[in-house]
């Protein structure tokens, strides 16, 4: 099975409040090496699906103030595949674009796949396979997911609740099965329920579909972004200034909507909608407490360092997690289970166990007058 | 009383370990501004005892690197008020060659004062009093201490045992009282217990004295060390060179002790030492637990802020004691009760009941080869 009709879209947006002051709103987390690995976020997304379809099949949809960091990191991103957004309008609006304008250029049976920028994905060749799988539940007219194997009750993912196999209808993914529904991210009681049913995954935002399936979709859950999102593609590859009009006049009049409530949600009620399995060690790098867990342990006190251990120096301290991104010598004398991170410009300390809090933190720096560091 | 007779002397030694890495090697703790007063410490212990004895008669005694720093920060003091020391010989040495050559400029009648660097002193004109009742006990043949009040059971400090009053046998110092013991930093229960009897005071290592008394003192406790000395005084103002040579053959030999140990301890064990009272508000700055204690609380969260307080944004942290010396944001969320110490080139996080042990970090960092930040 080839993938010659295949195109991947990256979107690359989320700011990464929570990994504040690492992140920031004018350098988000996809553009940095969250995990010491020698790449950023969107380089190791656009290899891994580079080695898939090609470089010059994938794309990448970004905030127009991203726009130079994002081809600075990718020099073998394509021309025209880079979707520039004056302001964010959510992921329904940037994977709608990008089909709308692959559609025109290859042809509407051709599959699309949007894989966000700052996913981690441990093994490349396993993802491959359900990304092949997804593919072929793609051209046999289904919205294909793929499922997450849950390694945990977390609270922090949406879950997909799998129905009955779809290997007699799509030979080529022998493991899909239809989804009977998308759930919200769950408390820990109904989380842990889920895992021992064995019939839900994690929701990772995954999504491959056939470009005509998706319009289709589209033109009739969102009629009103559906025309928006013609009208700018028509104008697309005309020359900058009709594009640039078409923007002016569209882009931000389009409903800001997850690609999930969307399109996602709706179709499954109507048994559209597939999953594949995957099982490759993926994560969500959403706050430092992520990070840590990812990072290997390189000492007894199972101090995690994202970046030279040398600059880190303990006495009498474990469990934490540091960030020494200033150049600077820092010192640890009894500190345990806390987060530190060291930028040029800003200094954070927190416990590890409130890392979902520090957007919090950042909206009481926003308060304090901060917002050049923000 | 007039004070034409006394010369205030300063050792400006201590490198201030425990407060790395604001104090370091290179810049120790008296060339800072700890309590954000607008003055540094040795610059407030000048103006201090200048206002006393006039700035002509103060000198200071600190290692030959920190000259150019000193001579910057008091700019009023003598051309020939420094003793520039090229390895430190501890106190005895450094009050024994001081006094030597004023005695020989000015006579051995007159009255020197040594007095640390480093301390704080809160009500100048409280203190000028004790400094004069010690003058006139020295005058009087004694060696004149002046004994703090002991606010708290401190086992930080040495304390000095008062006996019978001396006001018969000197009018001008009507609170002076002799010395019968010098006791080392004690335990808890031993402080309790001292500060129950009510006949104990801190050593500050404050000493008043005449030239030939103490000079005396030395030629019988350390004859060695008083035939050293005395051996440097007599070249010291003969020029340069002379005062080279004297310094290389004679300082590296000298004896490294406390002027407690050599003089105080076996004078008091004589009858000759005297104590007056000190009641200013006195603190020897040992580490940031003690910086926090002597900054003003400015916020209901009691985070105390030696610096620029608008660098600090907090949520849900109190007690902390924060030092933003590089010129960055500090976030602190879910931050109790810590030092963050923030310097262009290294950054100290640590329990603030373990200020102590940060000279136990500053080791620990020499072994990690951090020495260049030390």
């Amino acid at each position: 099975m080839t993938l010659d009709d295949f195109y991947a879209i990256i979107p690359a947006g989320g700011v990464g409040t929570r990994l504040w002051p690492l992140s920031r709103k004018a350098r988000p987390k996809f553009l940095f090496d969250l995990l010491g690995q020698g790449q950023t976020m969107i380089q190791s997304t656009f290899a891994r699906l580079a080695s898939i379809c090609g470089p010059e099949h994938v794309a990448v949809s970004t905030g127009a103030q991203h726009v130079d960091a994002v081809r600075q990191q990718l020099p073998h991103l394509g021309e025209d595949a880079v979707f520039a957004e004056p302001i964010p309008r959510d992921s329904t609006a940037a994977i709608a674009l990008a089909t709308a304008v692959l559609a025109r250029r290859h042809g509407d049976q051709i599959v699309v796949g949007s894989f966000a920028a700052d996913h981690v994905v441990r093994d490349e060749g396993a993802f491959t396979m359900s990304v092949r799988q997804a593919v072929a539940a793609a051209r046999a007219g289904y919205v294909a997911t793929i499922g997450i194997a849950a390694s945990r009750p977390s609270t922090a993912f949406g879950y997909i609740h799998q129905g009955r196999s779809l290997a007699e209808d799509v030979p080529d993914a022998p493991d899909a099965r239809l989804v009977t529904e998308f759930v919200e991210k769950p408390d820990a009681a109904t989380a842990q329920a889920y895992l021992a049913t064995g019939e839900y995954r994690w929701n990772a935002g995954m999504f491959v579909m056939r470009a005509d399936v998706v319009l289709g979709c589209l033109q009739r859950y969102k009629p009103d972004l559906y025309e928006a999102v013609t009208t700018i593609a028509q104008a697309w590859d005309q020359g900058l200034e009709p594009r640039q009009a078409a923007m002016d006049q569209e882009w931000a009049g389009i409903e800001k909507i997850a690609f999930d409530y969307a399109v996602a949600e709706p179709l499954s009620a109507a048994g559209g909608v597939a999953v594949v399995p995957g099982g490759f060690g993926w994560d969500d790098i959403g706050d430092f407490n992520s990070v840590a867990a990812l990072l290997p342990s390189s000492n007894r006190q199972n101090i995690k360092i994202l970046g030279d251990s040398d600059q880190v120096s303990y006495l009498d301290s474990a469990g934490d997690v540091v960030v020494p991104a200033a150049g600077r010598a820092i010192a640890l004398l009894g500190v345990n289970d806390m987060v530190v991170v060291d930028t040029p410009d800003a200094l954070l300390i927190a416990p590890r166990s409130r890392s979902q809090e520090v957007k919090d933190m950042v909206s009481k720096l926003s308060e304090d007058g901060q917002e050049n560091i923000l």
